[in-house]
């Protein structure tokens, strides 16, 4: 089962990871790559390290770099524009590591449950291609769930998807210009 | 800060759920009430159980009668119609308990995020009333957060809240007749 969760209001990566929670609930084995997430330690990542060390069934792979600047790297709407291509390729490798290992790991049957957690936005960054990811979904054995997150998600994930949930934002604390609070955005 | 999931679309309870996650991984304490799930044990009572039993930061708490059945109740869009009062009367009694205990564990500062879970089902179902939650709401301590879950949420509810995201179903296999699944659905 293939689900998509996209959309420009918060709850997408927050979303994955209840579903992490309930599939760990149900027994089954989840693991989440982070396409842009780096070394910095988010809720989620402590969460782990503190509840779950011990328990195999549960593992969150920071295979990014962070989060990618447009400004800093002259990418505007995700298009690289120019210049500054030492930080742009250092985000392109990590991204197409965490592809290989995404590649590798639903081959190895060992999860249930894979998240491949802002996929999306590391395609709309131009780091890598959404066929390449089509590709890897359409030879997944058709017993493991993945879950692709991140806005503007490719139109043929959507085609291919079984379940697709736009998170609309109404209303978000970043309109009044206020800061993203602990425990609740990371 | 209080936050908003509503919409028709699958996420909104998982999306809680995920915030659970973070904020336990922050060092958070987390409570869910749900207002409609009864006994029947889904994947997030179940995690409760097998992983975070010996840990008092995170309860879950099934104070619903089930899923409401609206041909059988004689309820049409949340307005009841006729007979069958007892099983109504069963789960309007349940949800009135529920928020009684979601005002007393709000006021206990015991907790730093409370999700009252599918509140806006039972809102609509006209088991309790949104006035009711509001004046909860505007009462609660500062620094706590509050999440409500489910669809059509009251209009009262969303003006209150710093944070709104509406799940939009784009597609789901309900659609295909397909069932529910286990680690993901529920």
């Amino acid at each position: 089962m293939l689900i998509v969760f996209t959309g420009n209001g918060k709850g997408k990566t927050t979303a994955a990871l209840g579903c992490a929670m309930r599939a760990l609930g149900q027994g089954k084995r989840v693991l989440m790559i982070q396409f842009i997430k780096g070394d910095w330690e988010s809720g989620e990542n402590k969460f782990v390290k503190h509840f779950m060390l011990h328990a195999s069934c549960f593992r969150i792979i920071p295979a990014g770099k962070g989060f990618v600047n447009p400004i800093r790297n002259n990418i505007s709407n995700g298009v690289k524009i120019s210049g500054d291509k030492i930080r742009f390729s250092v985000h392109k490798k990590a991204a197409e590591k965490a592809l290989r290992l995404a590649k590798k790991e639903i081959k190895s049957k060992k999860w249930d449950l894979i998240i491949l957690d802002e996929i999306n936005v590391a395609i709309n960054l131009k780091l890598i291609k959404a066929d390449e990811v089509l590709k890897i979904l359409k030879y997944a054995p058709k017993n493991i769930d993945i879950i692709l997150t991140g806005r503007n998600a490719a139109e043929k994930f959507i085609k291919y998807a079984d379940l697709v949930t736009e998170m609309r934002e109404i209303k978000h604390p970043f309109q009044k210009g206020q800061m993203a609070k602990k425990g609740i955005e990371f």
